[in-house]
């Protein structure tokens, strides 16, 4: 055994492969993959071309291609899932557990998913998964799985175990048996550890912790992930409005989430609207970076037009022009900075938040140390390595200052006011705070040259 | 029973809290957190002064204290353990697992924690610790946890079921039972919920998976937290380099190390330097700050010398200043989008990349059609909107496809040339990379128009 085993991925393997799938050498295929993780498989087949892929697929023993078909990256696992027969899918989808098939048939027109779901063998797998389509995809009741073990409060730790046996083929990861009572109402849960320990006549009511966390179907998968973290849950059952336990969500499924999230916040931060990789095509990537340079250029076309305002003042001294630069730049940052710090601590919120006038004076506090910091250094500079008269210098040098200040609360306000009125903060902060900072910057550095050049 | 039963936090309970500890009233501290989270109890001792937090802790039962301390935020964490008197604190770690314990005592300078280990009453615990203050903290050496079930491969079901009893107190999260040979290397692993299946009598070497993933103590924590995402574990064995089990590393540290990271890697993007929260001291938030902004404020000097070189033509042509920040914000943002793609592609490796000559041609591409989007519309503007002649809108509308297509290189290469020389690709590509972005800018701009406009 190696200290990492996992399959020996490497480009020879993948020419290999190719051929074998070309000459249909099914044992070559089967062989060489026996026993590796579903998850390395993926990572291959997301290499392979559709037909490549499927007839992979086709080859191995469905409930391993079933899991793997679970890995798949998005696009290959769209185009392998739109060009199978719905009786096969509907082989592999029987050997999923709930969430991961929902998953699947989310992404079928509906005419197509019902002709999958038609011919599923069990009839209560079925039944969970036309439950779970109803709810929203990023909702606890999306991400959560039909597959737990449950047991009723006067149950024996004999009868649990039976229970769990009969379940043991459906329920992949068991980490604790959920208590429920006779109108199946969650009223806590068991470890393993204490079934394994206990006497095969203890009661499970005698057993049980009613300390318990859960959580409701309509909850944001977000929230979930953040409850999961702060009170160290591998699962959490949830519950539906009558506190009746209908589902598990896994903590394998919330740290896929919170990757996702995490990549999808700084693209936003970036002005990427969409959901981009480097691998993806040239078209989509383009695509989801036009809008937000856009947005840009339209920023930069209205302090184009903003300057010429001033273009006799800038006429009478070009030495302006040569600090717009600075200015607009130290706004930006200082801007994204502040914007960072308020979308963090609005994704942390506590109930002991400080109130909306301190955290200002706070904000001041810093931009005014940071801000007097720095205009110092640009008169220095600006004096005595440029050789600027010092009237001169003080108009960069307060304007800078004036930028830091206006940047900070602006980079505060607009994502506290995103949040207030309902529009994720983190997705509208980044390239809106650097392009409104631009433009402020401007008009700041003008008026203040305006007014002590006496332009 | 709520749906989340969390304890009631409300500004009402800390003021009364605040109110029975300066009464000493040591019966309402104990009832009303009776049965709490422990990482509710955290959040509202975050709240407290060291001393009102540390007297909360002396009220509260050993066991139940240790688990609160864990959970604190940094700052109350820090100020309560060094207020603490050895034996004290040798008590509460007494009730800790292993890792905790470790990151706790990390915390002390080397005499102050030799004090408190050598007042541990559990000698094995000791040992334990020693051992672990040895690994780096973000190691998987340093995240790990002695805790954890082994079991011979020669034991039977009732021989393994009789050391899940005996350690049953220590190991707070059985998931599987580490399965090793006689010299202790691990070979495998078996699940709880088949200990619970199997017949008394079963030998573990007829029940194991050999199949298993492991990783070594070296391994960096995030390498880790990647490998339990794909592979969906909730925990994960360490071996040392014989391959011999000495560790165990479970889900919950790695979701608090991956939310860290994500918060980590955007503030290092906007220029701050230091883990910081809103809550911070406006100092530390101040010192954070600074840094990036300065080397901003550098590079806006270094651009104001550069347009110094074009006095000239700028005298003549004033409308050349209007465009200045257009040109240069294009630059940034194309930069950091350009950049962020990179980056998260080098953290999600795959064996099978693209050569460098491939992604190029890519970035061309897309450059080279976001740049001619851009540059016509831009063109038009200035044309149409702005009444400039069109032979000055060309130098405008060139110079922006020329800072579109450089900037997708400069933010492309960037990261892979820090990632080559062993930089985090994600610390210094933000800032820099539109610093740079903002130079390059203004070289291309002024070059062109120096060029077309016979300046």
């Amino acid at each position: 055994m190696e200290t990492v085993k996992i399959f020996e991925l490497s480009k020879e393997y993948l020419e290999h492969l190719r051929e074998s799938i070309a000459e249909e050498n099914v044992s070559f295929i089967r062989e060489s993959m026996e026993g590796a993780k579903k998850a390395d498989i993926a990572a291959i087949l997301d290499e392979l071309n559709m037909e490549e892929a499927l007839f992979v697929l086709r080859t191995l023993d469905p409930g391993y291609s079933a899991d793997i078909l679970i890995e798949l990256d998005e696009d290959p696992q769209y185009k392998v899932i739109k060009a199978m027969e719905p009786s096969e899918l509907a082989t592999l989808i029987d050997h999923m557990e709930s969430d991961d098939a929902v998953d699947i048939l989310n992404q079928l027109v509906v005419k197509d998913r019902e002709a999958v779901i038609s011919q599923l063998e069990q009839k209560e797998k079925s039944l969970h998964i036309i439950e779970l389509l109803r709810y929203d995809e990023d909702s606890a009741g999306g991400l959560m799985a039909k597959e737990f073990i449950k047991a009723n409060l006067n149950w024996t730790v004999v009868q649990t175990i039976e229970e769990i046996r009969r379940q043991a083929e459906n329920v992949d990861k068991i980490y604790s048996i959920y208590v429920v009572d006779n109108k199946e109402k969650l009223i806590g849960r068991v470890a393993l550890k204490k079934i394994i320990l206990a006497s095969s006549e203890t009661r499970i009511g005698d057993l049980y912790e009613d300390n318990i966390i859960s959580v409701p179907t309509y909850m944001e998968g977000e929230e979930v992930a953040e409850i999961m973290r702060k009170y160290d849950l591998e699962a959490v059952p949830v519950v539906n409005v009558k506190n009746k336990l209908v589902g598990r969500i896994t903590v394998d499924d919330i740290l896929d989430l919170i990757r996702e999230q995490a990549e999808e916040d700084i693209q936003a931060m970036t002005g990427i609207t969409d959901d981009v990789e480097e691998s993806d095509s040239v078209y989509r990537l383009s695509r989801a970076r036009l809008p937000w340079l856009l947005i840009g250029i339209v920023g930069g076309l209205m302090g184009a037009g903003f300057i010429g305002f001033f273009e006799e003042g800038l006429s009478a001294v070009t030495a302006l022009a040569f600090f717009i630069p600075l200015i607009t730049a130290t706004g930006g940052n200082v801007g994204i900075q502040s914007s960072t710090l308020v979308v963090q601590s609005l994704a942390n919120k506590s109930v002991f938040e400080d109130s909306l006038l301190k955290r200002f004076i706070k904000v001041l506090l810093v931009a005014v140390l940071n801000g007097l910091v720095l205009a110092a250094f640009v008169l220095a500079t600006v004096v005595f390595m440029y050789g600027q008269d010092i009237q001169f210098a003080f108009v960069v040098a307060i304007a800078l200052f004036s930028v830091v200040l206006l940047a900070s609360f602006m980079g505060t306000l607009t994502p506290i006011v995103l949040d207030k009125i309902g529009i994720n903060p983190a997705v509208a902060s980044g390239p809106f705070i650097t392009t409104a900072n631009d433009l402020l910057g401007l008009a700041v550095y003008f008026t203040v040259a305006t007014l002590l050049l006496n332009l």
